[in-house]
């Protein structure tokens, strides 16, 4: 179409070939080709797509107005910049950069050029995050205090260059930007006071593949964000080696489990009533205040519904470059994880937590 | 017996009770009967017991050797005072006191009488937390980097005197004493780094309901522990509304769930080889590190068989008093926990981390 922004893309890898299924038809979105420095990544690129034979032939092609940055993350930086100056304007993957001095230069150089600049934090439309959101925006938890964000895996191991501290491997930088950036947007307005952080490198040798983070937030609610690629169990049920959230409030709990997620809603039929001498018998000895709820106890309701998913982040995205509405992820927000991403760093280094905002 | 340790209780209420089941009947111990300043509180004191007027009448009884201080926690430090001045050796409830100054009074008033004094740590004995402590120290796990200790309830609101502050309440002290002693047991020797925490008070208006605590010790392993009374899921076969322990090591990861314990030691037949491509597509888009475990990945072995009770507790406490061994629990051990709940108020108060050791 003649007002179809043009894209091309820099680098064929893995995030290359996953814009490639998703953009090769998408309403408002010409994808014009990719190129990328190893030309064996380039062998499977669709038919009618173009196979630059260099990123500079790529940001030469007057009929481009806009390429996604898809390279390794210590990559990002100069290509952002290249891709500006070229005139172009910038969607990065994510993390945008790998220090908040990049992306300090990385956002001056757009601006100065005059192009856009935002970054692929598609996980904002993840199903499973937008529920645990819905959740606690519609108040039907009441007040609440806590959050859990967790995913687990069974590889121990990574991916490619992922497993390369100076190419921005590890998992903080590959799920954690995601996780971080989630639960940051989730509150709008919320400070984040304090940060406290474990991060461990337990299978790879140099990038990190294990972190649990507590994040203080003012409006009341400590969120946990862990992520873990060798922390086994066998519970099938539970899609143990996917997403988990916790919402706990006054009122009530949810929790969201699975990248197609399921869960629930749960309450109590009444609290306790003050009664002494009340007990539940259990093989560890007396305890009244746990154990197995009475039949009858624990209501549940159904979880709300959402209707998003990755494709959203290009429909915004179009929507955006066409004047209807601002980028949707936004370079301060993007800023803001970056920054805790290295308080987290500090923190794990450090063994103290960290005053944020 | 003639060398029969006769002990006497001050206080017939939850743990009064429980007591009296054990020891009416228990080998190296005559339980001669009970004071409690509510005399109701007696009318259901067993035949053959004593109902003593008074704590004074109590202590004055020379056929009393040994006093168990079960009484609200804010009167710990009075009456173990008490009946150290009355020649008395002293078990204490736990928490021992409601402060470290009440404590070191306490150990001082008991060596200048030149009685013992030890406190009711009964769950090192717990089954549960021997079989993740017989993981850990087997070192099937490899080396492990974290471990959860959390407790889940669905009654809101606490029994008796625990929900005023004023008589010691709040969970912390009721069961955050014993989760705490566990972790710090578990590993002797190792320095506790840092504390982290959030506490709490969801549905109680003046004591904490809610905590979870990031523990850094310095053999490399971080302890979370986690407690809710109000904390719901309806997963039934999980045994939610009870213990859980997890135990991540970098050769493998173990889970033991429930005071009836029941569990597994989890182990990956392979880690990933590094291949470039390969691909688990989710509902949420693209993954290679989460997703689902392909059949004939994970491989389980049985958790250890612990034989530990409650019982323990006072077996041991027998041969301590005919000097076959220490007392099991020494009070620079109880000191440390007490200490270590300072600091994680403290840390809960600011939203700080705080160095400890």
């Amino acid at each position: 179409m003649a007002d179809d922004i043009r894209m091309a893309i820099i680098g064929h890898g893995f995030m290359g070939h996953e814009h490639e299924k998703m953009l090769s038809d998408f309403p408002g979105i010409t994808l014009t080709g990719f190129a990328d420095k190893d030309p064996e990544q380039l062998v499977d690129v669709r038919d009618g797509l173009k196979r630059y034979g260099s990123n500079e032939e790529l940001l030469a092609d007057p009929s481009v107005d806009t390429v996604i940055i898809a390279a390794n993350n210590n990559q990002h930086h100069d290509l952002v910049i290249q891709a500006a100056r070229a005139g172009k304007h910038v969607i990065c993957e994510k993390p945008a950069a790998m220090s908040l001095r990049e992306l300090d230069e990385m956002e001056a150089v757009c601006k100065g050029c005059g192009v856009t600049f935002t970054v692929h934090q598609q996980r904002r439309f993840d199903p499973d995050f937008r529920i645990a959101k819905a959740v606690c925006d519609s108040g039907t938890l009441g007040n609440v205090y806590a959050i859990k964000n967790q995913l687990y895996g069974f590889n121990g191991t990574m991916h490619d260059w992922h497993v390369f501290a100076s190419e921005g491997g590890g998992m903080l930088y590959d799920w954690g930007v995601h996780l971080l950036d989630q639960v940051c947007w989730m509150f709008p307005g919320a400070k984040l006071r304090s940060v406290f952080a474990d991060i461990r490198s337990v299978i790879n040798k140099e990038v990190d593949d294990y972190f649990q983070i507590m994040l203080r937030f003012d409006n009341g609610v400590t969120t946990t964000v862990e992520l873990g690629t060798y922390y086994l169990a066998d519970k099938a049920d539970e899609k143990w080696f996917e997403r988990h959230w916790f919402v706990a409030g006054d009122r009530g709990s949810a929790y969201v489990d699975g990248f197609e997620p399921t869960g629930k809603i749960v309450r109590t039929t009444h609290l306790l009533t003050n009664v002494p001498g009340h007990r539940t018998m259990t093989a560890a000895g007396p305890t009244r205040s746990f154990g197995p709820a009475p039949e009858g106890t624990l209501v549940t309701e159904p979880l709300p519904t959402v209707n998003t998913c990755h494709r959203n982040y290009f429909e915004h995205y179009v929507r955006a470059r066409h004047g209807k509405e601002k980028l949707f992820v936004k370079i301060p927000e993007v800023r803001r994880v970056l920054r805790l991403m290295d308080a987290i760093r500090e923190s794990g280094r450090t063994g103290k937590s960290i005053d944020f905002e």
